[in-house]
């Protein structure tokens, strides 16, 4: 039920990070782009084929180490279908690879629409006479500015399917309190979220943790904090570490006495640890692999891992 | 500028409406799945096929009384690439047939993520030291949850390429208040977002709208006179009328003296006439048109149009 798949992974590898894929063509090999290129005349097709090659090179390398992995879907569908072949193909790959799959899509829509967005990651579409999953993922994030209509779709399949939905509370990224943290009553908007995700997740606790997990930055470490304490129930995907800013410290008080609780994102730092390490890309996946290691070690020395 | 494509096509079709495209496989007439089914045995591709089919049906049916389509992204995701390709079939069609195209994205996410989200519906992609658009369409509505991060990268592409964007403030949905009516100092949320959407399109005002519209739902009648009062130049798209309950007279306040300033949408409204018709679907582009005109009427009986 709710994060039980995500907790035995995480477990299992002794790493609560999750290496994020958001595949800039910058970020790719230049030898992976050059046969893409050779192969395909259509630049959007030798797009999603870099992208695939590249993503499964990233998995291959990653996948004895690390429990997750989340793909952004922005950086997909700015490739067209193309980038959403090559998405759907990285997905199922990763499932293959035995990862746990986070797909960042931050929907949100009133609940008929909802309903359609949970179906159509979490759950079945209906078709003619049966129904299938169209792009079957574990788990995705959810945006709560309309407010319970647009959730109830999403934990109604979490409990159905032991999916689970990581839903924003307190974002990393620099204008994240324009909204977020104006004053309602005596706290924060994103307080009120909280208290929200706690009680649309209160029905479906397993290992600790409920179906609805919670976005919360690495860049804001006393908000962090805060809602730790206030969410004892919710587990958290923790986004800005690494190239935004956030530290091992920043984040260890998000875990519990089991070292769970929370799951950190790198992308950039593990996509581009070839170039940082100054390779040209031929050992990208090395480098990744080193990378990983070093994040899970790095987080790991922090929380007593 | 801004929302003048929009404003010259609801002037030359005198409709200040938009068609909804949300293509739930119930709303398809019979005939349609029938020949679906006969060319394809794969359940998604049929369903892809008989929803580009239908979508084809009713813009050639409303094409010349309705300046503009909105296809929900939710429900062509909701058939995997098939559905995809299906959506961008749609637009290319729909644009084909002069029709502005609003595509109900609801997207959001930090800067750079955001900026991706923008390239591929609003701009162009960066690819092989070429750029070339994603899934090109005239609009796009964005979810202000993450602040100005998740909104500039929007308003940039708007400025560089004359488009739009619609951005959540008070959404049709009955939760819509959880949040969005939380009381901030002296107001409610929404009225902060408000004023943020007002600051953001300051700049890029024409035709006296800037490029920032809003989302107000024809539900909460008495917020969409407040929010006119409030955003003298913010063009509205206005969901809720017909099926979720609104009606000409709710939304008769979001118009100025030019009968501008706001385009009101129906989905299952116009999609579905032929079932309320008690037609069995072979006339459904007949049934559609009927509900188009009756709609366009009704409003203009309102705003004097």
């Amino acid at each position: 039920m709710s994060f039980d798949l995500l907790i035995e992974k995480i477990r299992e590898k002794n790493n609560p990070t999750v290496m994020g894929l958001d595949p800039v063509l910058d970020y790719i090999p230049a030898q992976i782009k050059k046969r893409a290129l050779a192969e395909y005349s259509d630049d959007f097709k030798a797009a999603g084929e870099a992208i695939f090659e590249f993503n499964k090179g990233l998995i291959d390398a990653a996948a004895e180490y690390i429990p997750a992995v989340k793909p952004q879907s922005a950086f997909y569908e700015m490739y067209g279908i193309d980038g959403l072949i090559a998405l759907e193909k990285t997905i199922a790959y990763a499932k293959a690879a035995g990862l746990y799959v986070i797909l960042d899509v931050k929907r949100n829509d009133i609940g008929s629409t909802a309903e359609a967005y949970a179906r159509a990651y979490l759950g079945e579409t209906e078709l003619f006479g049966s129904s299938k999953a169209a792009t079957p993922v574990d788990c995705v994030t959810v945006n709560p500015y309309l407010g319970i209509d647009g959730v109830k779709p999403f934990v109604d399949i979490c409990n159905e399917r032991d999916k689970g939905i990581f839903i924003l509370v307190k974002t990393s990224n620099k204008s994240s309190g324009d909204f977020q943290d104006l004053t309602v009553g005596d706290k924060p908007l994103y307080r009120h979220v909280a208290d929200k995700v706690n009680e649309w997740g209160s029905g479906s606790i397993s290992n600790g943790y409920s179906c609805c997990g919670a976005v919360v930055g690495a860049t804001y470490p006393s908000q962090l904090a805060e809602l730790r304490e206030a969410l004892p129930n919710t587990f958290f995907l923790i986004p800005g570490y690494g190239a935004q800013g956030g530290t091992a410290k920043d984040i260890a008080c998000a875990f519990d006495r089991h070292r769970l609780g929370a799951i950190v994102n790198s992308s950039r730092g593990l996509m581009c640890a070839y170039q940082k390490a100054g390779d040209d890309g031929r050992n990208f996946k090395a480098c990744t692999r080193d990378a990983v290691i070093e994040m899970r070690d790095d987080i790991n020395a922090e929380i007593g891992g």
